[in-house]
């Protein structure tokens, strides 16, 4: 679980609620069906007429990208690739058929196939980077589907509000009812600016994140395969791989010397 | 038919119609024409002040994209392109004219006779890539027009609004017009808020997304032609092509070996 | 005359007036010397501030950019070097001397010029694509003049507003004017926030779209006449320039198969 | 002295002043130290917070910029390399020491000095080139400065309002106060709105503009002094700076034909 | 210690504070817990959703940046560059072996411990600029932190705004906490403005800043180090790191002659 998500959304709300009930306001009075459902409504239709089916529906499943923690273990990726450059340079890229069971990350394991079957390095390097970019690209319009509901929310939240004083307005005469119609209009820009800035804009950062990452993660992995293959010094392969892991460089160099 | 389109619209306005009438509000309070001539008639002419006529008429015909639902079998298009490779390969390119009868995309139709008739590779290639960024470029322009009207709408919006207000704070003194005028003044921030959030954004946005996966449609295809002008073995080409038709990379890989 | 700008125009104002007259308001209510040197001065004021003075006047003459209408016949221009072209392959390029005199565009005149003196080619390329970028780069700083305009307007608008609204506070214990204060107050948002969107900014929008067309059209001119002095063939040239005229592609490979 | 700086700074303030006394305002009501002790310190505080001690010193040596007229004579610049090229080409670079006392632009006696000691070409460029680099970037960090000074001002400006009305609304049941509260708290925003729109904001954006064409005129003296290097024919070099000069190509290469 | 940073949140809280005190107000009507914690609690939120825990631990660490006053000595570093050039020039690399041990910046070490141990020229400079280039993104993810909790701050507080005024609006029928409610309301507003403007904008582009100019610090060791490597002529690779250290060119290219 994501713990800063899980974190950030608890912590969020508990400070303005109880801020809320400390200040004497009810729960209760940013309750409101009709005002959630012009807001939540108005920006679910603006954002389905923005993006096709398969892009919004792409952003719905990458939700789970802001609360999953897949940790990528770059340090243990890049010793597994190490290990592999050993292999392939003792006995022959072959004799990596038999590992391929034991690796359980799918893009890996279809990138040292690859490797296996002989396949021509140039249209291994384009695959692989293809496919890479391909996903990313795509997905990335996931991240843009909840950054565009994150800039509908607020401006519909705004509609809500004015209808709503329109309403008001219309009833101006009896000032007993002035209050509460003003206050219930204002519960609309509290949907609307609170959905946006506590859930649609930071999923939209997180999402497009953990993106990022994982990129890295599977550019570690193609240029690890592609330096199998060409048959690369375990010990360079180590050395290079660790621009991707973020580790020191240097002492390794020294050993190396 | 592209239903997300259609059902954002139905839903968005569904939401906020119900959700005014649940709050006790009349649709007619916001049914007023002069405010929708101020905000329309301002809106529409400042994009015609802001476009030349062409790129104006553009923007409009490219409406039709939020709502057709061309879907690109690219699966389909990779395997037809794959199976004239193989004709090619086989018999020739000149083998491929007697296919091109039976091709229904004209792009495609026009860069196979690009190769059938001949033409040198590079004057292929250059053609096409043209074409395809030509008639993106244009399209784009389209798309803006409607960005533009989702920028002038609002502003215009409060144009009609503080007009309104105007109006009403030149007659203070009756009070009991104070709210009617109020809100008939507001009724222009709804259409302009409304129609740039509900309509015009997300038009532009639909519309910039589906021309850019008609681009990458065609770029397939121009790939695909090319490839085949240079004599490609299809299997490769299959390989080649799946970076675009997003199908997993690998399993053919593992096919070819 | 561009029939869209001053259309364009004369809708927004005719839908503003006429809505705001069926509102019961006053044209007169709107019209106020004192707003419109606020707001305009101020608006002037600051471009001024922010631009050299030769910028400035720039921005101030490409305004007939917005109001003329200068149709670029790219397909003539095309037929035309074509034509060069043939002359050029047949009877060299000092025969295009002769033909200098019937040519009006000053760019094309200048460039086949360079032609027929035998000028080195990658002169005239460096010459002419120099000429080509800086005319563009200086004249888009004239484009940038208004859209700052753009920008200063709205804001100073909203100066004059509360320079208005600080008068009326200042005598709020005579409600009577308080109505007609704030009236007047809010016509500098109306100029502010209507010259910006009626005016500036869509001038910038258009004088930045038809520069980029001026742009392609001088760039298909450098690259024919670059050609010809390349003695490139007449029908390759013509199939060449299809990608700046934006006639369909394909039928005249069919030709010259 | 920059007449557009001065000119406009006079225009926005006379426009602004005349309009709100013809309105019946008082200059005093919006002289007010307190608010503008919140804005100007608040502003300048935030600044400094923002940038290092010497890009914010940087910045506000450049005001001067704004104010200055240094006009670039390229025309005269470019004659005068022209002239040093023929020098070169007559008698040899050595010859050109005896000009070196007569240069008084230092960036063109610094780089022909380069030029009179044999220094390799490449290390010339290098070094030239680099210094232009730095040297823009170094003064782009001050316009920077102006520029967030005009992002600040306006939402501090806010700040003080708020600020203001809340000690207005604490003492509501004095209705007597609360027009002069009001009026009081407005001129904060009055003060952060224009400072960013008269000054800031012009200020950055001129500043950009005329580091630019300075960036220019070095780029012109080490183009035409690397050219002189390499031995160029003068009426070549003649050529090539005027894509720097905006002097109409075509008539000097008839001449040189 | 960077004494814009606190001097400029010193002027800034006192321009504001003392403004605010001369106008009468008391600063404990801006000292209120509840809407502090509906700012800050929301916004930390925000924030924490839309980062992962590592970039949002990196930005936390990375404010120290805003206050430390590491002074990068370029023009030291450089001469001590140069003086390794000498002595690699002199006694060959081997011989800087014994001068690692009283270089103090540990990047300089680990780059000259590369050269010491004679590890490849293209290895060096990959891993040099991979560590340099991913250090800068790493850290830069820490400055957005501080930059969308800049964006986030205001909204949360205009949330906590209108949270208060429902509240008020609630109990509209009795005038007399009228005031004092907005007052309260106000304040979140302030805290959000504030913080944002005061303190999270500005340590994000100081942050970027310094991040800028340390990346431009290890590039000058990297370019040094790896010159040395190639054998260069100190007086070269002086000349060469001027363009770094922002010294005038020309003078030494005269001693050199």
């Amino acid at each position: 679980m994501d713990i800063t998500t899980v974190g950030g959304i608890v912590l969020a709300f508990a400070a303005i609620l109880v801020g809320q009930a400390l200040e004497g306001g009810h729960v209760g009075s940013i309750l409101q069906l009709t005002a959630a459902m012009i807001v939540f409504g108005g920006t679910i239709g603006a954002v389905m007429v923005a993006f096709p089916k398969k892009d919004f529906m792409c952003g719905m499943r990458l939700v789970k990208m802001c609360f999953g923690d897949k940790k990528a273990d770059l340090s243990g990726l890049a010793k597994q690739l190490v290990e592999y450059a050993s292999v392939a340079r003792r006995d022959g890229v072959l004799a990596l058929e038999g590992r391929l069971g034991e690796v359980k990350d799918p893009f890996l394991r279809r990138a040292l196939q690859f490797v296996v079957d002989g396949v021509d390095a140039n249209v291994t390097r384009d695959t692989l980077e293809g496919a890479i970019d391909a996903e990313y690209e795509e997905h990335e319009v996931g991240a843009k589907v909840w950054e565009s509901a994150g800039g509908f929310a607020p401006t519909v939240g705004i509609l809500g509000a004015v209808l709503g004083l329109i309403h008001v307005m219309e009833n101006l005469n009896d000032p007993s009812k002035l209050g509460g119609g003003i206050a219930t209009a204002f519960v609309a820009t509290v949907y609307g600016v609170g959905s946006a800035n506590l859930f649609f804009l930071p999923f939209a950062t997180k999402i497009k994140r953990k993106l990022k990452l994982e990129k890295e993660r599977k550019t570690l992995i193609a240029e690890g395969v592609l330096s199998i293959q060409e048959g690369i010094n375990p010990r360079v392969l180590e050395e290079k791989l660790r621009a991707y892991t973020g580790e020191e460089p240097g002492e390794p160099a020294k050993k190396a010397a």
